[in-house]
Parts: structure tokens; C-alpha cells; sequence
């Protein structure tokens, strides 16, 4: 069988280039005798690609000197308690914009170590769209401000940031790291599970602004205290080597073969817009995310038919579309289209789109 | 450059056999048109990979049907706070033999939780020998009763196991799980990093009695809770499905191209047979631990020159043996030879050996 389009919300695909690499230095990198897999993490060849690795995201995301970077595990799940477990350590409240599964679980988590305040939901429309923020309602006083940049499951995303003041501004960017150039200096801390523009699963990204490093509080386990993996550049204990060696990759095919993330976001909203324009005149599909808050990695679309739903996923999948079912809160179809997706895989769907409206108009 | 022979004490050497074929999968695992690391974890496809892992562990390892295996990620560190946050929530108390620096960091990361005490050390000695232990010194109402059954850098092994009771006995495995057959009914909760024996960084597997689920205190992270791996089958949020993968390849060359863990151990003695008996008639080099206590994988030793030693390992590397520095706790060499070192790398070793001290007689 040939490589299928893989439309999977993550793990996800991730680009061939770097996939024929690490199959080609499995069992020898670069002249070691030794596959990334087998080396000491403390070894000067692995000190190399985890060194590479850092200094390449830095450059492509145009990282300020005052943030660190973190390499850890657990997912933006492991976050979810980390964060309110070395930041709610003042007034110990913080504000939570909910606007999908995963913001809310992150508000729900923090709720069992402060004061979590609900800012704004759109849980009214399952999530369709991104809430208005009344500044009023901010607590002025907080910890943090959460936000969760884009979301996955309903493929929405923040078309502008909260302007939080002093307030550092959290924002779980899982599903849209990588994708467009971002503004590191407007946020406190950013996390991302690596499984969707970076490497495999098994890796968590952490980016935070120094001076909100050495609070935690005395119940925070050694490993879930920011100031342990800092202090130590990731190297407390060992890190998840072959995942920062395959994040080192592709942050490579991004800087090289790409261009960077400006050209990163050109090529992301050139995909987004054939899909969403064949959404937006399909008498059969729609779109289900509001237009203003569309998502450039997660588009969940429907036919209004649950059974025609089923088969188009069906058929989808017979003809090397993958992982095109919608997350079982939304129903109905979600394809990711993230970095690693080419141009040609968001066509030949939309091709394969229409001559299903065709077989049921 | 040809493989060379890797004594890491870990990350370290995985069969080769294994690393060939995932190489052979890495664009394409069986016709899935995908990589395992491009799957959804929520795929039929993966979710065989995860079923098998846990099926072939339980059947090589003969792990009783009332007993859990999560497959979970952030390290034996990690568990170090996991134990203490699930498990001591009745007297609040635990017991603990301090044989190395890992044992030692279980036993700080618990006093953070509860009262930790220690039954017997061997710092005195530099953790060259398990200490004897007295029962009068254990804690009748514990909680439980850590030991590292394995100390990777000092090199020793229980030699037998603590009779603990009624008090589950729970041990850090690290670096000997899978190595020869363990009775899991005596434990209560065993766990290892994979990075050793099983598998790359960042997969930590935890074998623990149904029993002791479900007593985590309130402010154990939902992620470092056993219950919410256990109720999930390890998929509560995105496992580290490569090492997953990798893990279950490796069982499968344990069970059919060594023929299980009797087998292992065979040719693990084997293994360490040829090193110890050199050690011991060398003229120039000594093994560093009591021989009562000698790890099957973990080999230190010295010949009582540091520039001798650092001579040794730069001589040794140079002919493809490689990361033979030992830790810096101790000094000299240390070679770990887990499962994957072939015999002939430690053939190889003691010949290689054999000629240096001929050269420095």
C-alpha cells in the first residue's frame, strides 16, 4: 500500500522527508555505530541534537532570551496541574476562557489548587466559536489568564489575544504550534503536546518567561516543578531523547525546506482556504466552526446526515483518506490539516469531496 | 563506521533485529500507509500495538490477572512522587533501603509526603553491598516498603528479597526488568523505565496490584494518579506510542528469538560470567562491588589509576567500545550489559581488556 493522507488529529503525520531520514540513521547517526534510541542522554552526540534542537526552535519561533525552553513529558494534560502548581502562588486565583474540552479540563484541574475563575464559555454552540471577553469580568489580581489557542476537537482559534495587563497569559497552543509566526514576549508561559506540528507523542513543549520560574508550591512533586527541568536544561532525568532527535527534524525541514514560519502560515492558509471555500459552496458538506474563529489545523465539517456522515468516512478511508472522523462530541468529520500535510493531500480531498456531493445531491 | 558495542547504563543498545525492522516500518507499519509514530492513538491499528504490548509483557513476565500494567511516561523520577501521593494514605508511613542514589532520591521525594524511614543504607561503603536488614527496624503499619531490587551504578542486586509481610513491597526495575523471571506476587507495585531493557526514554511502565488502586490523596494530579491510567487502559490522554511500539518489538525478540526469561537469564550469566571471571583474576582491574551482591547488568570496575581509567575508556572507544565511563558518584568504568549486548560485545571486551593490561603490566 502506498502512504495514505493522513488526517489525523494527533498523533499525526508528520513529513516524509524527516521520516526517510530517521529510518535511514535508525542504526548508525551520523558515523556513532549507535541508533538516537541507544544513546546516553548524557552523551556528547545526544547533548548535540538536544542543544540543535533548542536553538532551532528559538530561532524559528523567534524566542526572547528571557524565556526558557523546556523538553518534558506527560502530555498538555501533565500541564493542566503543573501550571497552576508553580504559578497559583500569589493570590492564588486565575481567569479561564473555555472554549472546548481541553480549556476546560485545564480549568477543572486548577480548580483543586486555587480559585478558578470561569472568564467567558462558548459551551452554549458545543464550542463553534471563540467568546467575546468583557474585560470587567478579568480578575486583576490573578496568577495567570489560561487561554487554549486553538482548539482541536471544534477547530476554532483565537482571531485576537486577550489583553490581559499584567497578567501573565497562558495558552495551551497544542494543535497550533509551529503553524504561524506567534508572539512569544505577549505570553507568560506556552505549552504544547508535541504529537501534532512537532514529533511523535511523548513530548511536551514548555516555553516560559523567566521570572515565573521558582514559585512552586512546597506539595509540588520534584519532576512537575518548572525550576527542576531549567535548572537542569531538560536533563534532570532522562528526557524523551528520540522525540527531541525527530523534533530537531522537522524543526530543520521547517527552517530549510520550508522557509520558516511566515512561509510556514502562507503555505497553512492556502491549504485551509481550498478546504473551507469548497465548504462554504457545498450544497452537501458545511462547515461547523464560526467563519471568524475557523481553525487553519482542525476543520470539522458535516453533512447534516449522520449515516451519510458514516459513509463518507467510509469511502474516505477506501480510498487513502485516514482519520477523517470528527471527535465524538462534534459527530461528523474533522480533517487536520497541519504542517506536515501537503498542499496536493488537501486537493485530491476536495476532489474526492465533490464527487461524493455529486453521488448524493 | 560499523555498529560499535554500547555499555550505556541507559539509554542503551536495543537488538538489532528490532531497530531493522522498525527502520523497515518507519514509512509503513503493515500497510497502514502510515508510521507508528503518524497514528491516532484511538486507531484500530494502534490500539492493537498497545493490546499486544500488554498481552506479551504479561505472558513473558507472568504477571498475575490481579495485577495492572500502565504504560506511562516522565521516568522512575517521576514515580518516586507517584508512590508516595497513591500509596501512603494510611499511616502515612513507608520504609526504605537506601542502596545507591536512586533509592535515595525515592526515599526524599517521599519524606516530602509522609514519614519516611530508612531500614538499613550502604552509603558507608559507597553502595558496594545491599545492607543486611533487620526486621525489628521495619515499620509494622507501613504504608509500604521501597527497594531498588537493581543499583545501575553501584552495580549490586538484592540478592534476596525482604520478607515484608503484610506490607506491599514495591521496587524501582529499572534496569533489571526483563532481565531474568521475577515473582510479581511479591510485589505490590513494581516499576521501571523503559530505557534500559525495554525500549527508548520516555515510556515508564508501573506492574501494580488492583488493590492499591484508587487511594491517591487530594492533591495528586489527575495525571499522577495510578486510578486514572488504570480505569483508561494507559489512553487517558496520548501514551508514548513509539516507545510503545519499540517495547512491544522487543518482547517479541525476548519471547521468540531468545526463547523467554529463563533463556535470558541463561545467557545474561553467561554474560556476566566472562567479565566477572576476568575481573577476578585481573592483575590490573577489579570489580568494585561485593560479589555476594553483583548485578547481572551492571558491571563497574577500576584499576586503581584514574589516569589509567580515563586512558581505558578513551583506548576502549576508540575501538568501538563505547560509553564505559562510569558514573561520577564512583569513578573508573562501569559496563552495562542488558539484554541487547550480545555475548561477543563482552567477548570482545574482556580480550580488549585483557591486551591493555597486558600493555600496562
Amino acid at each position: 500500500m502506498a502512504r495514505v493522507f493522513n488526517f489525523s488529529a494527533g498523533p499525526s503525520i508528520l513529513p516524509e522527508s524527516v521520516l526517510k531520514k530517521a529510518a535511514s540513521e535508525m542504526l548508525d547517526y551520523q558515523n556513532s555505530g549507535q541508533s538516537v534510541m541507544e544513546m546516553s542522554h548524557r552523551s556528547k552526540v545526544f547533548e548535540s541534537i538536544i542543544k540543535s534542537c533548542e536553538s532551532l526552535l528559538r530561532e524559528v519561533m523567534n524566542i526572547p532570551d528571557n524565556y526558557k525552553v523546556l523538553f518534558l513529558q506527560g502530555g498538555a494534560s501533565s500541564q493542566f496541574a503543573m501550571i497552576p502548581l508553580n504559578l497559583m502562588n500569589g493570590s492564588g486565583k486565575a481567569d479561564f476562557v473555555i472554549t472546548g474540552q481541553w480549556a476546560n479540563k485545564a480549568y477543572q484541574e486548577a480548580s483543586r489548587y486555587g480559585q478558578a475563575n470561569v472568564v467567558a464559555s462558548s459551551k452554549d454552540k458545543t464550542f463553534s466559536y471563540i467568546p467575546e471577553l468583557d474585560k470587567s469580568k478579568f480578575t486583576p489580581d490573578a496568577d495567570y489568564f489560561h487561554i487554549c489557542l486553538n482548539n482541536t476537537i471544534y477547530g476554532t482559534r483565537f482571531a485576537e489575544l486577550p489583553d490581559t495587563g499584567d497578567v501573565p497569559l497562558v495558552a495551551d497552543i497544542s494543535s497550533c504550534i509551529l503553524s504561524e509566526p506567534i508572539d512569544v514576549s505577549k505570553f507568560g508561559l506556552l505549552y504544547a503536546g508535541a504529537q501534532k506540528n512537532m514529533a511523535p507523542a511523548g513530548l511536551t513543549v514548555v516555553i516560559i518567561r523567566e521570572d515565573l520560574i521558582g514559585k512552586a508550591r512546597y506539595i509540588t512533586p520534584t519532576m512537575l516543578n518548572y525550576k527542576t527541568h531549567s535548572e537542569n536544561d531538560s536533563m534532570y532525568n532522562t528526557p524523551p531523547c528520540y522525540q527531541i532527535y525527530i523534533c530537531k527534524l522537522v524543526l530543520e525541514w521547517i527552517r530549510d525546506e520550508i522557509g520558516g514560519l511566515e512561509k510556514m502560515k502562507e503555505l497553512n492558509e492556502k491549504k485551509a482556504k481550498i478546504l473551507y471555500d469548497y465548504l462554504d459552496s457545498s450544497k452537501l458538506f458545511r462547515g461547523t466552526a464560526e467563519k471568524k474563529y475557523r481553525s487553519l489545523m482542525n476543520v470539522p465539517f458535516v453533512t447534516g446526515s449522520e449515516e451519510l456522515d458514516a459513509e463518507f468516512v467510509k469511502e474516505a478511508a477506501a480510498r487513502g483518506f485516514v482519520n477523517l472522523k470528527g471527535h465524538r462530541s462534534v459527530g461528523g468529520m474533522r480533517a487536520s490539516i497541519y504542517n506536515a500535510m501537503p498542499i496536493e493531500g488537501v486537493e485530491k480531498l476536495v476532489e474526492f469531496m465533490k464527487e461524493f456531493e455529486a453521488k448524493h445531491a
